[in-house]
Protein backbone atom coordinates (compact mmCIF):
# COMPACT_ATOMS: atom_id res chain seq x y z
CA UNK A 1 0.00 0.00 0.00
CA UNK A 2 2.90 2.57 -0.89
CA UNK A 3 -0.08 5.29 -0.91
CA UNK A 4 -0.99 5.41 2.25
CA UNK A 5 2.49 4.72 3.24
CA UNK A 6 3.50 8.22 1.52
CA UNK A 7 0.47 9.58 3.10
CA UNK A 8 1.40 8.70 6.83
CA UNK A 9 4.79 9.83 5.81
CA UNK A 10 4.10 13.11 4.39
CA UNK A 11 1.45 13.23 7.93
CA UNK A 12 4.57 12.66 10.02
CA UNK A 13 6.96 14.86 8.36
CA UNK A 14 4.44 17.67 8.47
CA UNK A 15 3.85 17.11 12.06
CA UNK A 16 7.50 17.46 12.84
CA UNK A 17 7.68 20.89 11.07
CA UNK A 18 4.75 22.01 13.08
CA UNK A 19 6.30 21.11 16.14
CA UNK A 20 9.50 23.02 15.14
CA UNK A 21 8.11 25.79 14.55
CA UNK A 22 6.10 25.22 18.10
CA UNK A 23 9.73 24.91 19.47
CA UNK A 24 10.79 27.97 17.60
CA UNK A 25 7.78 30.39 18.52
CA UNK A 26 8.79 29.47 22.26
CA UNK A 27 12.54 30.44 21.99
CA UNK A 28 11.31 33.52 20.47
CA UNK A 29 8.93 34.28 23.16
CA UNK A 30 11.84 33.54 25.36
CA UNK A 31 13.92 35.86 23.60
CA UNK A 32 11.45 38.69 24.11
CA UNK A 33 11.71 38.15 28.43
CA UNK A 34 15.43 37.59 28.09
CA UNK A 35 15.69 41.58 26.29
CA UNK A 36 12.64 42.19 28.99
CA UNK A 37 14.70 41.12 31.74
CA UNK A 38 18.34 42.74 30.01
CA UNK A 39 16.63 46.44 29.98
CA UNK A 40 14.35 46.14 33.29
CA UNK A 41 18.02 45.75 34.98
CA UNK A 42 19.83 48.06 33.16
CA UNK A 43 17.26 50.49 33.68
CA UNK A 44 17.42 50.03 37.62
CA UNK A 45 21.11 49.84 37.49
CA UNK A 46 21.53 53.44 35.27
CA UNK A 47 18.25 54.76 37.14
CA UNK A 48 17.19 54.89 33.21
CA UNK A 49 13.21 55.87 33.89
CA UNK A 50 12.49 56.13 30.29
CA UNK A 51 14.03 52.60 29.56
CA UNK A 52 11.88 51.23 32.42
CA UNK A 53 9.04 53.02 30.64
CA UNK A 54 9.42 51.05 27.61
CA UNK A 55 9.93 47.71 29.83
CA UNK A 56 6.62 48.18 30.91
CA UNK A 57 5.13 48.93 27.59
CA UNK A 58 6.89 46.04 26.06
CA UNK A 59 5.50 43.23 28.47
CA UNK A 60 2.07 43.24 26.44
CA UNK A 61 4.04 42.05 23.54
CA UNK A 62 4.94 39.01 25.44
CA UNK A 63 1.52 38.53 26.39
CA UNK A 64 0.49 38.86 23.04
CA UNK A 65 3.00 35.90 21.80
CA UNK A 66 1.78 33.60 24.71
CA UNK A 67 -1.21 33.95 23.11
CA UNK A 68 -0.71 33.34 20.05
CA UNK A 69 1.63 29.55 20.84
CA UNK A 70 -1.14 28.97 23.27
CA UNK A 71 -3.67 29.19 19.60
CA UNK A 72 -1.31 27.38 17.83
CA UNK A 73 -0.33 24.68 20.34
CA UNK A 74 -4.26 24.12 20.44
CA UNK A 75 -4.65 24.19 16.75
CA UNK A 76 -2.24 21.34 16.87
CA UNK A 77 -4.09 19.22 19.31
CA UNK A 78 -7.14 19.95 17.88
CA UNK A 79 -6.26 19.24 14.06
CA UNK A 80 -3.14 16.68 14.55
CA UNK A 81 -4.76 14.31 17.90
CA UNK A 82 -0.57 13.90 18.76
CA UNK A 83 -0.05 10.79 21.02
CA UNK A 84 2.55 9.89 23.48
CA UNK A 85 5.79 11.85 22.89
CA UNK A 86 4.30 14.53 19.88
CA UNK A 87 1.36 15.10 22.72
CA UNK A 88 3.80 15.59 25.60
CA UNK A 89 5.81 18.21 23.42
CA UNK A 90 2.72 20.03 22.81
CA UNK A 91 0.91 20.24 26.42
CA UNK A 92 5.05 20.84 27.66
CA UNK A 93 4.82 24.02 25.57
CA UNK A 94 1.29 24.96 27.20
CA UNK A 95 3.04 24.97 30.33
CA UNK A 96 6.47 26.92 29.65
CA UNK A 97 4.40 29.62 27.89
CA UNK A 98 2.66 30.30 31.02
CA UNK A 99 6.32 30.31 32.70
CA UNK A 100 7.63 32.84 30.34
CA UNK A 101 4.39 35.26 30.45
CA UNK A 102 5.25 34.94 34.52
CA UNK A 103 8.93 35.77 33.96
CA UNK A 104 7.82 38.94 31.87
CA UNK A 105 5.48 39.98 34.51
CA UNK A 106 8.34 40.11 37.13
CA UNK A 107 10.79 41.72 34.42
CA UNK A 108 8.06 44.16 33.92
CA UNK A 109 7.39 44.49 37.59
CA UNK A 110 11.08 45.20 38.60
CA UNK A 111 10.73 48.03 36.10
CA UNK A 112 7.49 49.47 37.74
CA UNK A 113 9.67 49.23 41.11
CA UNK A 114 12.57 51.11 39.00
CA UNK A 115 10.21 54.28 38.55
CA UNK A 116 9.40 54.58 41.54
CA UNK A 117 13.12 53.89 43.30
CA UNK A 118 13.99 56.69 41.06
CA UNK A 119 12.27 59.44 43.02
CA UNK A 120 14.30 58.33 45.94
CA UNK A 121 17.96 57.54 46.50
CA UNK A 122 18.67 54.38 48.25
CA UNK A 123 22.00 53.90 49.61
CA UNK A 124 21.89 50.25 49.36
CA UNK A 125 24.88 49.41 46.46
CA UNK A 126 22.97 48.14 43.49
CA UNK A 127 25.82 46.38 42.32
CA UNK A 128 24.59 42.83 44.43
CA UNK A 129 21.27 43.08 42.92
CA UNK A 130 23.08 43.66 38.87
CA UNK A 131 25.55 40.41 39.98
CA UNK A 132 22.09 38.51 40.99
CA UNK A 133 20.40 39.61 37.48
CA UNK A 134 23.06 38.71 35.61
CA UNK A 135 23.19 35.13 37.27
CA UNK A 136 19.52 34.65 36.74
CA UNK A 137 19.81 35.70 33.05
CA UNK A 138 22.84 33.34 32.03
CA UNK A 139 20.57 30.86 33.74
CA UNK A 140 17.16 32.10 31.67
CA UNK A 141 19.41 32.21 28.52
CA UNK A 142 20.67 28.95 29.09
CA UNK A 143 17.25 27.42 29.60
CA UNK A 144 15.91 29.24 26.24
CA UNK A 145 18.61 27.78 24.36
CA UNK A 146 17.60 23.99 25.84
CA UNK A 147 14.36 24.60 24.72
CA UNK A 148 15.74 24.89 21.13
CA UNK A 149 18.16 22.44 21.18
CA UNK A 150 15.67 19.76 23.25
CA UNK A 151 19.05 19.97 25.10
CA UNK A 152 18.49 17.95 28.25
CA UNK A 153 22.15 18.27 29.99
CA UNK A 154 21.85 22.02 29.32
CA UNK A 155 18.19 21.78 31.24
CA UNK A 156 19.78 19.76 34.03
CA UNK A 157 22.63 22.29 34.37
CA UNK A 158 19.59 24.84 34.73
CA UNK A 159 17.90 23.29 37.48
CA UNK A 160 21.50 22.78 39.80
CA UNK A 161 22.10 26.36 38.88
CA UNK A 162 19.13 28.15 40.57
CA UNK A 163 20.93 27.29 44.18
CA UNK A 164 23.57 29.61 43.34
CA UNK A 165 20.80 32.25 43.09
CA UNK A 166 18.84 31.07 45.84
CA UNK A 167 21.89 31.75 48.01
CA UNK A 168 22.62 35.52 46.25
CA UNK A 169 19.06 36.11 47.29
CA UNK A 170 19.18 35.28 51.03
CA UNK A 171 22.50 37.31 51.26
CA UNK A 172 20.24 40.56 49.85
CA UNK A 173 17.40 40.40 51.87
CA UNK A 174 19.73 40.31 55.25
CA UNK A 175 22.00 42.97 54.15
CA UNK A 176 18.96 45.08 52.95
CA UNK A 177 17.50 44.86 56.22
CA UNK A 178 20.67 45.79 57.93
CA UNK A 179 20.20 49.08 55.63
CA UNK A 180 16.96 49.67 56.52
CA UNK A 181 18.25 48.82 60.17
CA UNK A 182 20.62 51.51 60.33
CA UNK A 183 18.90 54.34 58.90
CA UNK A 184 14.83 54.53 58.81
CA UNK A 185 15.54 57.07 55.74
CA UNK A 186 16.29 53.47 53.61
CA UNK A 187 12.95 51.80 54.56
CA UNK A 188 10.83 53.03 51.69
CA UNK A 189 13.36 52.53 48.73
CA UNK A 190 15.38 49.02 50.32
CA UNK A 191 11.44 48.02 50.17
CA UNK A 192 11.07 47.82 46.88
CA UNK A 193 14.54 46.39 46.37
CA UNK A 194 13.52 43.55 48.57
CA UNK A 195 10.98 42.83 46.36
CA UNK A 196 13.28 43.62 43.12
CA UNK A 197 15.49 40.70 44.36
CA UNK A 198 12.50 38.66 44.95
CA UNK A 199 10.95 39.41 41.47
CA UNK A 200 14.73 38.09 40.33
CA UNK A 201 14.80 34.84 42.29
CA UNK A 202 11.02 34.09 41.18
CA UNK A 203 12.57 34.53 37.65
CA UNK A 204 15.08 32.04 38.70
CA UNK A 205 12.80 29.49 39.96
CA UNK A 206 10.33 30.17 36.41
CA UNK A 207 13.90 29.17 34.54
CA UNK A 208 14.46 26.13 36.68
CA UNK A 209 10.41 25.15 36.11
CA UNK A 210 10.89 25.89 32.20
CA UNK A 211 13.89 23.34 32.08
CA UNK A 212 12.22 20.80 34.00
CA UNK A 213 9.49 21.15 31.57
CA UNK A 214 12.45 20.92 28.78
CA UNK A 215 13.77 17.78 30.39
CA UNK A 216 10.06 15.93 30.61
CA UNK A 217 9.04 16.62 27.40
CA UNK A 218 12.05 15.28 25.70
CA UNK A 219 12.23 12.23 27.73
CA UNK A 220 9.03 11.52 29.66
CA UNK A 221 10.50 11.61 32.80
CA UNK A 222 10.26 13.99 35.63
CA UNK A 223 14.14 15.44 37.56
CA UNK A 224 13.97 14.41 41.04
CA UNK A 225 11.54 16.35 43.47
CA UNK A 226 14.31 17.96 45.10
CA UNK A 227 17.61 19.92 43.24
CA UNK A 228 20.52 18.78 44.91
CA UNK A 229 21.41 21.10 47.80
CA UNK A 230 25.27 22.82 48.58
CA UNK A 231 25.10 22.19 51.95
CA UNK A 232 22.71 22.00 55.62
CA UNK A 233 22.99 25.71 55.63
CA UNK A 234 22.10 26.21 52.03
CA UNK A 235 19.61 23.80 52.39
CA UNK A 236 17.76 25.41 55.43
CA UNK A 237 18.27 29.19 53.73
CA UNK A 238 16.23 27.60 50.71
CA UNK A 239 13.76 26.05 52.62
CA UNK A 240 12.98 29.11 54.07
CA UNK A 241 13.53 31.54 51.43
CA UNK A 242 13.03 34.84 52.97
CA UNK B 1 -26.30 2.78 10.80
CA UNK B 2 -27.88 2.30 13.96
CA UNK B 3 -24.62 0.60 15.18
CA UNK B 4 -22.45 3.32 14.70
CA UNK B 5 -24.79 5.80 15.84
CA UNK B 6 -25.48 3.79 18.76
CA UNK B 7 -21.51 3.73 19.47
CA UNK B 8 -20.96 7.22 18.96
CA UNK B 9 -23.62 8.18 21.69
CA UNK B 10 -21.58 6.25 23.73
CA UNK B 11 -18.60 7.12 23.10
CA UNK B 12 -19.92 11.01 23.42
CA UNK B 13 -21.58 10.45 26.70
CA UNK B 14 -18.76 8.46 28.11
CA UNK B 15 -16.36 11.77 27.46
CA UNK B 16 -18.94 13.71 29.26
CA UNK B 17 -18.34 11.40 32.15
CA UNK B 18 -14.63 11.82 31.61
CA UNK B 19 -14.97 16.12 31.76
CA UNK B 20 -16.89 15.84 34.67
CA UNK B 21 -14.27 14.22 36.59
CA UNK B 22 -12.28 16.18 35.56
CA UNK B 23 -13.70 19.11 36.79
CA UNK B 24 -14.48 17.52 40.34
CA UNK B 25 -10.63 16.60 40.26
CA UNK B 26 -10.20 20.19 39.96
CA UNK B 27 -12.82 21.34 42.68
CA UNK B 28 -11.18 18.74 45.11
CA UNK B 29 -7.73 20.13 44.59
CA UNK B 30 -9.05 23.43 44.64
CA UNK B 31 -11.03 22.01 47.94
CA UNK B 32 -7.51 21.58 48.99
CA UNK B 33 -5.69 24.65 48.74
CA UNK B 34 -9.20 26.63 50.07
CA UNK B 35 -8.20 24.79 53.43
CA UNK B 36 -4.32 25.32 53.24
CA UNK B 37 -4.98 28.73 52.62
CA UNK B 38 -7.52 28.97 56.15
CA UNK B 39 -5.18 26.81 58.25
CA UNK B 40 -2.01 28.95 56.87
CA UNK B 41 -4.25 32.19 57.92
CA UNK B 42 -5.65 30.83 61.40
CA UNK B 43 -1.33 29.75 62.41
CA UNK B 44 -0.37 33.03 61.58
CA UNK B 45 -3.47 34.62 63.51
CA UNK B 46 -3.03 32.53 66.54
CA UNK B 47 0.68 32.05 66.45
CA UNK B 48 0.09 28.03 65.89
CA UNK B 49 3.87 26.93 65.13
CA UNK B 50 2.55 23.28 64.80
CA UNK B 51 -0.59 24.12 62.53
CA UNK B 52 1.74 25.95 60.55
CA UNK B 53 4.33 23.31 60.12
CA UNK B 54 1.32 21.23 59.10
CA UNK B 55 0.51 23.48 56.24
CA UNK B 56 4.06 23.09 55.16
CA UNK B 57 3.97 19.49 55.00
CA UNK B 58 0.17 19.65 53.50
CA UNK B 59 1.40 21.44 50.36
CA UNK B 60 3.03 17.39 49.10
CA UNK B 61 -0.66 16.78 48.80
CA UNK B 62 -1.72 19.48 46.81
CA UNK B 63 0.92 19.08 44.14
CA UNK B 64 0.58 15.33 43.77
CA UNK B 65 -2.94 16.18 43.37
CA UNK B 66 -1.81 18.27 40.48
CA UNK B 67 0.35 15.59 38.78
CA UNK B 68 -2.50 13.31 38.63
CA UNK B 69 -5.00 15.88 37.55
CA UNK B 70 -2.23 16.18 34.48
CA UNK B 71 -1.85 12.99 33.87
CA UNK B 72 -5.47 12.53 33.74
CA UNK B 73 -5.95 15.52 31.23
CA UNK B 74 -3.47 14.19 28.98
CA UNK B 75 -4.73 10.98 28.90
CA UNK B 76 -8.05 12.30 27.82
CA UNK B 77 -6.31 14.01 25.35
CA UNK B 78 -4.27 10.96 23.91
CA UNK B 79 -7.23 8.84 24.30
CA UNK B 80 -10.32 11.01 22.83
CA UNK B 81 -8.39 13.32 20.71
CA UNK B 82 -11.07 16.03 21.72
CA UNK B 83 -12.16 18.88 19.60
CA UNK B 84 -13.46 22.43 20.06
CA UNK B 85 -15.49 22.95 23.14
CA UNK B 86 -14.38 20.12 24.44
CA UNK B 87 -10.66 20.66 23.92
CA UNK B 88 -11.02 24.13 25.56
CA UNK B 89 -12.15 22.54 28.73
CA UNK B 90 -9.01 20.01 28.92
CA UNK B 91 -6.64 22.62 27.82
CA UNK B 92 -8.13 24.79 30.73
CA UNK B 93 -7.83 22.21 33.20
CA UNK B 94 -4.33 21.87 32.58
CA UNK B 95 -4.04 25.53 32.94
CA UNK B 96 -6.11 25.98 36.06
CA UNK B 97 -4.21 23.20 38.10
CA UNK B 98 -0.87 25.23 37.86
CA UNK B 99 -2.58 28.52 38.91
CA UNK B 100 -4.21 26.29 41.81
CA UNK B 101 -0.38 24.25 42.83
CA UNK B 102 0.44 27.83 42.92
CA UNK B 103 -1.71 29.46 44.76
CA UNK B 104 -0.98 26.46 47.73
CA UNK B 105 2.77 27.23 47.34
CA UNK B 106 1.89 30.90 48.48
CA UNK B 107 -0.31 29.29 51.55
CA UNK B 108 2.47 27.09 52.49
CA UNK B 109 4.95 30.52 52.22
CA UNK B 110 2.71 32.02 54.38
CA UNK B 111 3.16 29.25 56.72
CA UNK B 112 6.86 28.79 56.85
CA UNK B 113 7.16 32.72 57.39
CA UNK B 114 4.40 31.94 60.00
CA UNK B 115 7.02 29.91 61.21
CA UNK B 116 10.24 32.27 61.38
CA UNK B 117 8.05 34.93 62.67
CA UNK B 118 6.86 33.28 66.64
CA UNK B 119 10.20 34.06 67.17
CA UNK B 120 9.87 37.80 67.48
CA UNK B 121 6.74 39.96 67.95
CA UNK B 122 5.33 41.98 65.55
CA UNK B 123 3.87 45.05 67.02
CA UNK B 124 1.59 45.29 64.08
CA UNK B 125 -1.96 44.47 64.17
CA UNK B 126 -2.69 40.96 62.20
CA UNK B 127 -6.16 41.28 62.20
CA UNK B 128 -5.73 43.71 58.60
CA UNK B 129 -3.79 40.70 57.75
CA UNK B 130 -6.91 38.41 58.61
CA UNK B 131 -9.50 40.48 56.84
CA UNK B 132 -7.12 40.51 53.67
CA UNK B 133 -7.17 36.60 53.90
CA UNK B 134 -11.02 36.70 54.53
CA UNK B 135 -11.84 38.19 51.18
CA UNK B 136 -9.10 36.13 49.01
CA UNK B 137 -10.63 33.07 50.55
CA UNK B 138 -14.31 33.96 49.76
CA UNK B 139 -12.77 34.83 46.20
CA UNK B 140 -10.79 31.65 46.20
CA UNK B 141 -14.42 29.88 47.37
CA UNK B 142 -16.13 31.41 44.74
CA UNK B 143 -14.21 30.56 41.79
CA UNK B 144 -13.82 27.30 42.78
CA UNK B 145 -17.37 26.59 42.82
CA UNK B 146 -17.32 28.16 39.81
CA UNK B 147 -15.33 25.60 37.96
CA UNK B 148 -17.59 23.16 39.45
CA UNK B 149 -20.75 24.40 38.16
CA UNK B 150 -19.09 26.15 34.69
CA UNK B 151 -20.65 29.02 36.21
CA UNK B 152 -19.66 32.06 34.20
CA UNK B 153 -21.63 35.18 36.04
CA UNK B 154 -19.80 33.78 39.32
CA UNK B 155 -16.78 33.80 37.13
CA UNK B 156 -17.02 37.23 36.21
CA UNK B 157 -17.68 38.55 39.98
CA UNK B 158 -14.74 36.91 41.26
CA UNK B 159 -12.89 38.74 38.56
CA UNK B 160 -14.57 41.97 39.60
CA UNK B 161 -13.88 41.56 43.01
CA UNK B 162 -10.20 41.09 43.33
CA UNK B 163 -9.93 44.90 42.90
CA UNK B 164 -10.96 45.25 46.75
CA UNK B 165 -8.16 42.72 48.01
CA UNK B 166 -5.73 44.73 45.68
CA UNK B 167 -6.79 47.96 47.39
CA UNK B 168 -6.30 46.60 50.72
CA UNK B 169 -3.42 45.21 49.67
CA UNK B 170 -1.47 48.83 49.27
CA UNK B 171 -2.75 49.92 52.17
CA UNK B 172 -1.51 47.36 54.51
CA UNK B 173 1.33 47.97 52.26
CA UNK B 174 1.69 51.36 53.41
CA UNK B 175 0.82 50.80 57.09
CA UNK B 176 3.61 48.15 57.41
CA UNK B 177 6.05 50.35 55.77
CA UNK B 178 5.26 53.14 59.22
CA UNK B 179 5.40 50.34 61.72
CA UNK B 180 8.92 49.97 60.29
CA UNK B 181 9.91 53.64 60.13
CA UNK B 182 8.13 54.00 63.52
CA UNK B 183 10.30 51.35 65.03
CA UNK B 184 13.27 49.81 63.34
CA UNK B 185 12.89 46.65 65.91
CA UNK B 186 10.11 46.44 64.10
CA UNK B 187 11.58 45.90 60.19
CA UNK B 188 12.63 42.00 60.41
CA UNK B 189 9.04 41.08 61.54
CA UNK B 190 6.82 43.58 59.32
CA UNK B 191 9.33 42.48 56.38
CA UNK B 192 7.64 38.39 56.71
CA UNK B 193 4.43 40.40 57.16
CA UNK B 194 4.90 42.49 53.75
CA UNK B 195 5.33 39.00 51.89
CA UNK B 196 2.66 37.03 53.37
CA UNK B 197 0.22 40.42 52.59
CA UNK B 198 2.18 40.20 48.64
CA UNK B 199 1.66 35.99 48.74
CA UNK B 200 -2.64 36.87 49.82
CA UNK B 201 -2.28 39.53 46.96
CA UNK B 202 -0.92 37.08 44.48
CA UNK B 203 -3.20 34.11 45.24
CA UNK B 204 -6.00 36.53 44.46
CA UNK B 205 -4.69 37.03 41.38
CA UNK B 206 -4.22 33.93 40.66
CA UNK B 207 -8.10 32.90 41.63
CA UNK B 208 -9.20 35.57 39.55
CA UNK B 209 -6.83 33.75 36.55
CA UNK B 210 -8.72 30.67 37.55
CA UNK B 211 -12.24 32.74 37.37
CA UNK B 212 -11.15 33.74 33.48
CA UNK B 213 -10.15 30.05 32.64
CA UNK B 214 -13.79 29.06 33.21
CA UNK B 215 -14.84 31.83 31.64
CA UNK B 216 -12.99 31.07 28.61
CA UNK B 217 -13.60 27.52 29.14
CA UNK B 218 -17.50 27.94 29.10
CA UNK B 219 -17.51 30.49 26.41
CA UNK B 220 -14.80 30.50 24.32
CA UNK B 221 -14.03 34.22 24.79
CA UNK B 222 -11.68 36.11 27.22
CA UNK B 223 -12.48 38.46 29.95
CA UNK B 224 -11.69 41.85 28.57
CA UNK B 225 -7.53 42.62 29.06
CA UNK B 226 -8.74 44.65 31.66
CA UNK B 227 -10.83 45.10 34.76
CA UNK B 228 -12.70 47.74 35.51
CA UNK B 229 -11.43 50.14 37.96
CA UNK B 230 -13.20 51.90 40.83
CA UNK B 231 -11.52 55.04 40.59
CA UNK B 232 -8.46 57.04 39.18
CA UNK B 233 -6.42 56.84 42.35
CA UNK B 234 -7.64 52.52 42.59
CA UNK B 235 -6.09 52.45 39.07
CA UNK B 236 -2.81 54.45 39.84
CA UNK B 237 -2.32 51.61 42.95
CA UNK B 238 -3.20 48.73 41.38
CA UNK B 239 -0.93 49.96 38.45
CA UNK B 240 1.99 50.23 40.31
CA UNK B 241 0.93 47.80 42.62
CA UNK B 242 3.79 48.08 46.07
Amino acid sequence: MPIVSDESRHILSSFETDLTRLRDMIAAMGGLVETELADATTALITRDAELAARVVEFDARVDAEERSIEQFAIRLLATRAPVANDLRQVVAALKVTTDLERIGDYAANVAKRTLVLNESSPAYPLASLAQMSRLVQENLKSTIDAIGDADIEKATAVWRADQMIDDLYTTIFRELITYMMEDPRNISACTHLLFIAKNLERIGDHATNVAELTYYAATGTSLPENRPKGDLSAAYFAQSKP
